[in-house]
């Protein structure tokens, strides 16, 4: 693992760092919060999940973050959202596909399978490197995310419900597999078979029975992709009748973007911070 | 006044508009947030004023000032840092002159003298154009700034002692006259007779007897620009004996950019707040 820059902020350390990653066959780059607290004690780890064209960094410009992590002593780590660089197959008019779109799924389908398989880094590789170079409690760990993130983040949690405390969303991608916004993604990486594609639908899953719990959601509702490609209202139906316990808020006037995820920061991190004490 | 973009954040709306200046003849964008308490009275303004090479844009991304701004009810105005645009004379490879480096000054020298009157912009113009267009309680009104930015906080409250409640600065350049980063740059729009810089340094107006109370400023103490650039220790000789009343804060392990912006925000913001109440 490379330091790539640290800075001090809000008593803390702003982290950019970078290293040879397996199972996405190329350097990746990620951002770590380091709160006060971990000088003296191993601290809980919340991850976040970035949105479609961005990469570690969108988040820790407009994210306000840092405030709280500090106050209650939360590592946030913030990974890419799609491999990149060299080598790696692409399309670069195509923000949905390609770089800044990994939809934190393993690809089965060539020529992605190689690079593709952001779930395997987020899941498996990247916590590993977190929990050698940092002073974190990996015992404790939470789970949020930004649009393709909150589906990632959503997906990850139902996949491995032991492994985190709670899971929270901004703006979710609920139902990937029918979205325009991710569909044809989808069949570039996990192919034809629709079958393939449910292990990395939110709704999906929770019809085959995944569970976590417990699951906040904030969504806008001016929003220009909540009815196409967030789909709140299938989350909400496919929970009723579960043990899912789910927190849906419907923000009034807020849209997509990060004045809007930075406006409700705070309280995911709050609410997070309460269930990983 | 035309809208160009309006989003709800922190329950209050961060607007960016733009207006035919004539003070900098040419057209000037600006950044504006409304807390949710301007829906029902009158709110304080406090001025945010951006560093070298900034717009307003930065501040609006990465300055975290929304949170506290909308709990405090208060109204931030960010104004660009120079004028723009087709025919204004500008330096493009020159980061510390021309666009984005108005310095908060008026010109004298041709050809600068024409657009780069951003001190007329700030304390004059653009106030008029926020109290026609703003439910902004003009009585009430602070200012802040960070680097040239402080600068022109500092510089434009002790001209302007009875207009404003508080001053404060992030990083402030408080030696213009003298420093690397600004010299040259007061010799092109001042002319090369230094009398005629001495009301646009913060430490020669306060040499010449101009007096503001209260102001804050923070320093980080690794900022690789604060002996050359910033010089807080001349600040702090020149206030001694004065009736100013200074508080600098040297912040351990801070350098000079957003991350330290921020880290301090809410707590200028805490404190322009009570002196606006």
């Amino acid at each position: 693992m490379q330091t790539l820059s640290t800075t001090r902020a809000h008593g803390g350390i702003q982290g950019v760092y970078k290293h040879v990653a397996t199972s996405t066959a190329c350097e990746m780059t990620f951002a770590v919060f380091v709160p006060p607290e971990a000088t003296d004690k191993p601290c809980p780890v919340l991850w976040y999940l970035s949105g479609l064209t961005c990469t570690h960094e969108n988040v820790m410009d407009k994210g306000e973050y840092r405030q709280m992590a500090a106050q209650k002593g939360i590592i946030i780590v913030c990974p890419d959202t799609s491999p990149r660089g060299e080598g790696v197959p692409n399309e670069e008019d195509n923000w949905q596909f390609g770089s800044g779109a990994g939809f934190y799924l393993d690809a089965t389908e060539a020529p992605y399978e190689a690079n593709y398989n952001m779930y395997s880094y987020v899941v498996d590789e990247l916590p590993k490197l977190i929990g050698e170079h940092f002073n974190a409690d990996m015992s404790r760990q939470s789970i949020m995310g930004h649009s393709m993130g909150g589906h990632g983040a959503m997906t990850i949690a139902l996949k491995n419900p032991e492994r985190f405390k709670s899971c929270s969303a901004f703006a979710p991608i609920c139902r990937p597999s029918e979205a325009s916004w991710s569909k044809p993604s989808f069949e570039k990486y996990l192919g034809a078979d629709k079958a393939n594609w449910r292990v990395f639908d939110t709704v999906d899953l929770i019809s085959d029975g995944a569970c976590f719990s417990p699951i906040l959601v904030d969504q806008g509702d001016v929003d220009e992709w909540k009815d196409e490609g967030c789909r709140p209202q299938a989350l909400a139906d496919v929970v009723e009748g579960t043990d899912i316990d789910l927190t849906l808020n419907i923000q009034a006037g807020y849209d997509h973007y990060y004045p809007f995820v930075s406006s409700f920061m705070y309280k995911h991190i709050e609410w997070h911070a309460d269930k990983l004490s």
